[in-house]
C-alpha cells in the first residue's frame, strides 16, 4: 500500500469523483482561535467519502471478475458508495447492512439499485453472511476499509487536502480526520506524507468509541467493547484494520475524542456558518477543530467532515442542540 | 457592460471567491426526469453570489476613493458581502438594511464588521437614508445590481458554469438563475453569451413577484405591486435594474414562476439529496429545475443555488413542508 496506488485511484476517479471544495467562515474561527478549512465529502457522490474508495476497489478488480458483481457489508455509507460504483459499472451489487441503520441510508442504497439484505447487528455475525453470500454467487466482497484499493480511494480526498492546501498557501496545519476503521485516515496520510510532508494527520472519534485513539497510545489494535448505542454510527467500528493500523501507527499523530453533544454543536454550526449537512459520524472532526483547539499545534486546522447522510429527526435534534 | 469586464473582476476575485462545485443526484435527476446540476452559492463565502459582485465593485474603485469606505443597502446577502470585501479591502463599511430583514443576516453583517442602519420597509425610503450617509461621509454606494462592476462581479459564476459544464460534457443547458434585480442573471448571461453559447438562461421568481417574467413578456420594465411579505426576501426587488433589464431582454430565455410551496420543498430535497442549504429565494431555481420540466427545452438543467442565509424557524419549516 502506497502513494502510487493512490494516483493510479485518482486516475481512474477523475471525471467520477467530486472534488469537494476547502470551506471556511471566520466565525468558525472565531470560535476555534484559529483558521478552520472544512472539507466537505458530505458533497461527494452519495453523500460520503465512501464512494472514492467504493469506485476505486470496483474500477480496480479485473473485467471477468467484476462482471460477476460485487457484495460489501456496512452500516450505510459505504454501502451506498458501493451501489453506485456498482450501478455506474453496469454490475449488479448485494449489500449486506444492519437492520437499524438509518432508513435514509438503507432506501438510499436500495434506490441506487443495490439488492439489500438486513441482519441483527446484537445476534448476527455479517461477516459470516456476506461470505455464504459472496460465496454462493461468486461476488466479489468490496470491504469497508482494510483493502488496499478502498484505502487508495480514499486517499485521493488527501492528494485534494494537499493541493487546496497549498492554493490557498497553507503548508503547516493539523489534518483532522473523522476516523472508523481507519481507511479515510490512512489513505489521508499515505497521500499527505508524499504531498504536504509537514501537515499532521490526527483522527478523531467519539467518545467511548475510541478504539484508533487507543491503540496509537497502547502501539497495538485495540478493540471498542461494544459498536452500539453511539449516534456517530457511520464511523464506529470493533477495531481498526490490520492495514490500516500499520499505517495510521507510522503516520498519525495523537487522536482526539469528542463528546456526542459536540458533535452535534459541530453540525449546528456547519449547517449555519457553512450551509453543509453533516451527519454526527461526520461532524467530529470538525467538533475537535472548534471545541479542542488546545490539543492542536498549529494556527490552522483542515477538519474533513466524512459525510452527511442523517435521518431527519437526527439533524433537527442537532439543530436544537 | 461586456464580457472583458467579468473577466477582469474574475482577475480580481481569483485567490478570494471560492469557485463553487456543480452538484447533483440521481435522485434529483429522477424527480426532474431530465439531468440535474446544482451551482451551490450558498457555499459561497457569506453564504451566497453577493461576495462576488460586492468584492468586484471595492477592488475596482480608485485607492483613495475605497479608502473613505464604502456604503450599500440590502436586505441581507448584499450586505454581507460588501461587509466581507470591505474587512478585506481594509475599510470600513455602512449597510442599510430593513428592520424586518432575517436576524441572522443583520447579525452576521454586524459580525462582519459593518455598521448596520436598520430603516422601516412601509415607511422610509432606503435610498433616501443611503444618499444621506454616503454624502455626509463621503462613502461610496455600491448598489446591489444596478453596477457595472456588481454585474461583472456576479458573472463570474457564469465563467465557471461554463467551464465546469464543459468538463462534463455538457453543451446545451438551460441554466435557471434565482432572480431579484438581475445582476447575477444579466451577470450570468453575458457569460454564457461567450463561453457556452448554447446554454439559455432562464430567470426564476416566486409567483406574485414576477416582474422579470412580465417584463421580459411586455418588452419594458414592469414593476411588483410591493416588495412585502415573500419568503424569498432575498430576491424580491420593486423592478429590474436599468442595466440589467436590457442585458437580460436581449440574452434570456423565458422567465419560470414557483410557487412558495415549491421554494421550500426545493430547501427540503437540497438539505436531504445535496447535503447543502438554501434559502427560500435561493431555491427557487432548483423548485423550477425540479417541478417544471415540461417548461425547459434541454434534457440537462443547471440551476444556480444563489444562497443559503436562513434563519432556523423557516429551514425547520422547508424541512417538514
Amino acid at each position: 500500500m502506497d502513494y502510487n496506488r493512490i494516483r493510479a485511484a485518482n486516475d481512474r476517479l477523475m471525471g467520477h469523483k467530486r472534488v469537494t471544495p476547502l470551506l471556511s467562515s471566520p466565525f468558525l474561527d472565531d470560535i476555534a482561535g484559529k483558521r478552520v478549512f472544512v472539507k466537505p465529502e458530505c458533497l461527494q457522490h452519495t453523500g460520503s467519502f465512501k464512494y472514492r474508495g467504493a469506485f476505486s476497489a470496483v474500477s480496480a478488480l479485473p473485467d471477468e471478475t467484476r462482471a460477476k458483481g460485487v457484495i460489501a457489508f456496512s452500516s450505510g455509507n459505504h454501502a451506498q458508495g458501493v451501489a453506485l460504483a456498482a450501478r455506474q459499472h453496469g454490475i449488479s451489487s448485494v449489500i449486506i447492512m444492519p437492520a437499524d441503520a438509518p432508513k435514509t441510508k438503507i432506501d438510499n442504497t436500495r434506490a441506487l439499485g443495490a439488492e439489500v439484505v438486513l441482519y441483527d447487528r446484537e445476534h448476527e455475525d455479517r461477516d459470516e453472511i456476506g461470505a455464504r453470500i459472496s460465496q454462493e454467487r461468486d461476488l466479489t466482497l468490496i470491504k469497508p476499509f482494510d483493502e488496499p484499493e478502498v484505502i487508495a480511494g480514499q486517499g485521493t480526498c488527501g492528494l485534494e487536502i494537499a493541493q487546496q492546501a497549498a492554493e490557498l498557501g497553507i503548508k503547516d496545519a493539523d489534518v483532522l480526520v473523522c476516523c472508523g476503521g481507519g481507511g479515510l485516515t490512512s489513505g489521508i496520510a499515505l497521500a499527505l506524507e508524499q504531498d504536504a510532508p509537514n501537515m499532521r494527520v490526527r483522527p478523531v472519534e467519539p467518545e467511548g468509541f475510541d478504539d484508533v485513539c487507543r491503540s496509537l497510545i497502547s502501539g497495538q489494535i485495540e478493540r471498542n467493547p461494544t459498536t452500539l448505542g453511539s449516534l456517530c454510527d457511520a464511523i464506529v467500528t470493533l477495531s481498526p484494520g490490520q492495514l490500516t493500523f500499520p499505517i495510521m501507527q507510522r503516520l498519525c499523530h495523537a487522536g482526539i475524542t469528542v463528546t456526542e453533544e459536540q458533535a452535534l454543536h459541530a453540525m449546528q454550526l456547519a449547517h449555519d456558518r457553512l450551509k453543509i449537512t453533516i451527519e454526527p459520524g461526520g461532524a467530529v472532526a470538525l467538533a475537535a477543530a472548534l471545541f479542542y483547539g488546545d490539543q492542536t499545534s498549529s494556527d490552522c486546522v483542515i477538519a474533513v467532515a466524512s459525510g452527511g447522510n442523517v435521518d431527519r429527526d437526527m439533524f433537527e435534534r442537532a439543530l436544537t442542540a
